[in-house]
């Protein structure tokens, strides 16, 4: 799919068909992921990929938002290493982008995916990471539920003429 | 430009032709992030173009590794709006997703760009933000150098095994 199409039909899709994502996409989509461009090219990201029905459930009822991951195939959560990356600004600005990656590549790839926020709130973070096993010092930035799509969801237009300066505010 | 191939061979680019980059493709980047997916919705961005050669000079001395911006024909300030979004954390996701789409359409269109990052150093947020007269409730959360690439760097092989976990960390 042309790139400037993708970013411009790309939408939060939450129904989905009952049918797995093939281990080939799920590495593209985890390899489109680790192209996004991070602060001082440090590459703090980590990833889980959850596929096991059972976790995928728990992740729905734990996630105050995430009610479609009952009927998600798949879900990505995006985390950052604070050994690595000492500025928690910048993790989140790196798996934002590496997030905004997967979610392009998804719809590239005929899949649908909506971005659930997990920072910065604590309750979130503190239930999806016991689930997930995640250790301290990995700060989970995003949850991506992810699936072969039952629903369409039209482009939006979004252009806004007045959030636009020239060369000053 | 594919929607694949665009992702994985996106590249930091600090060397620019001394050509101007047309409205209508100015008008594009900027539509492409605004179809950025943002926190429950609410689309805070706010975004400054810059094409004013002594605005860009200034700024190139302004941020501490925005040199290329002496070269560079337009740059794109991203910030959010803290009167429509309070919670700094989702103003910095969704400028960094926006910021994400920016940057692929740059280069889908046969720009070079390079993220300059603002947030969360205070002595770049202030001095950039005199320059460019932000006021207090816009939070800048990056710069984007873009132009017409003089230089070609090739697309990194990035994947890593120990990043990616199963089911649990």
């Amino acid at each position: 799919m042309d790139a400037i199409e993708t970013i411009l039909t790309r939408r939060s899709i939450r129904k989905y068909e009952d049918k797995k994502v093939p281990a080939e996409v799920v590495k593209a989509l985890l390899d489109a992921g680790m192209h996004a461009p991070t602060a001082r090219n440090i590459q703090p990201w980590h990833f889980i990929v959850i596929d096991d029905r059972a976790i995928l459930d728990q992740l729905s009822i734990a996630h105050p938002y995430a009610k479609m991951m009952k009927q998600a195939s798949l879900a990505i959560l995006v985390g950052g290493d604070r050994n690595l990356q000492e500025v928690e600004g910048y993790i989140i600005q790196d798996c934002s982008a590496v997030t905004q990656n997967i979610m392009l590549a998804a719809h590239a790839y005929g899949l649908g995916s909506v971005w659930l926020g997990m920072y910065p709130r604590e309750q979130r973070m503190q239930d999806v990471g016991k689930i997930l096993e995640i250790p301290e010092h990995i700060l989970p930035v995003s949850l991506i539920s992810i699936g072969y799509p039952t629903e369409t969801v039209k482009p939006p237009v979004r252009y806004k003429e007045e959030r636009v300066h020239f060369n000053k505010f």
